[in-house]
């Protein structure tokens, strides 16, 4: 008993600040994504061929989750006008207590589009509201056309699933009819783009993107 | 103050099992592996194209842990003589007592070697003693070559190294020096065996598992 309460206590306390959060975004006018993947599967690639694919006037702020280094941040500070890196110090995903820590080094009221990019992890970061108004969900096709069917918790609250790094099709086995079979069976009708963020492929997810920000 | 304890006592019950686990592992004769990688980093393929290539004498047990889905067993079947699923039902690691339930379904007598493999992600299953005599880090050339630096648990853990997907290096910016530098900053000594299950090129893995099961 004891340790449900403590639990219901911790999840109740994110939900409250994320709660807040999502207040903050919605009265500066920010549009807010969680973006969720393997190790790897290429979020900070994506976000480095996105960022400056989009509209010059479009203002774009990232929060960038990992154990340790500064390096996405690094990365993605070449294409976006504020950046912040968060280390969660070993912890498997990002809370809204993390999203509350890095707006303080962010400007809201000179942001459009805030995107967060959540601890390489298709598991523990699901769960977890960080007041965002989108989850998007990445794949990579060298991972495999089995892990959506594996990770059925991403799927089912993933509001657009980005399938990454078309451009090693030729050279990986991996079934697209597979892959959105078992997509389909889970989330009939979530969008599933595919891009090459190597080649500059991004328009399906661009087109997606665009229409987000647009509300 | 009610938290921590609760933490300890699970904490306190895994290390227990696991103990035990080492124990039986230990009076049956049998070498024990946990292999820790992220969502498509090629673990199951890894085991499909080295079972067959051991020799015939040695018997090969797999313990395979998923959120869902028993495909993975069903793939491993083909090549391991015995191989239990374990469902954590959304769980993002294993803990000992998955184990100690998947072992009810082996028989240890029989068994020389038994692999687990557990659920994909790079971070939460590494603090989780399972009675396994070493830990082996899977990283595939595709994640990319800052995924070491990322993820220091692992790479401190871990006993070997298994960079797996080298056919895919021509496609994919991945700086090898880079790879290593960040691995021997934190563990000078773990081996780096780099291995393409795809083009059954599994020479200084072989070779370590060998050494390895031979004690």
């Amino acid at each position: 008993m004891t340790q449900v309460e403590v639990i219901e206590a911790v999840l109740g306390g994110n939900d409250e600040v994320a709660a807040q959060l999502r207040e903050r975004f919605d009265a500066a006018g920010v549009r807010t994504l969680d973006i969720i993947g393997s190790p790897g599967s290429g979020k900070t690639a994506l976000l480095e061929a996105t960022l400056p694919a989009l509209p010059s006037a479009l203002r774009v702020g990232v929060l960038v989750g990992d154990l340790a280094t500064r390096r996405d941040a690094d990365r993605i500070a070449r294409v976006a006008s504020q950046v912040v890196q968060i280390n969660t110090a070993g912890g498997c995903h990002l809370e809204a207590h993390h999203v509350e820590k890095g707006l303080a080094a962010l400007d809201l009221a000179a942001l459009d589009l805030l995107v967060i990019e959540n601890v390489g992890n298709l598991i523990c970061p699901v769960g977890w509201d960080l007041g965002q108004h989108a989850k998007v969900g990445v794949f990579s096709v060298a991972e495999g056309d089995d892990k959506p069917g594996k990770h059925p918790p991403l799927v089912l609250a993933a509001d657009a699933l980005v399938l990454t790094k078309s451009d090693l099709l030729p050279y990986v086995p991996f079934d697209r009819a597979f892959f959105e079979q078992d997509i389909r069976q889970m989330n009939p009708s979530v969008p599933i783009l595919e891009v090459s963020a190597l080649k500059g492929d991004l328009a399906p997810w661009l087109t997606w993107l665009e229409a987000f920000v647009a509300g």
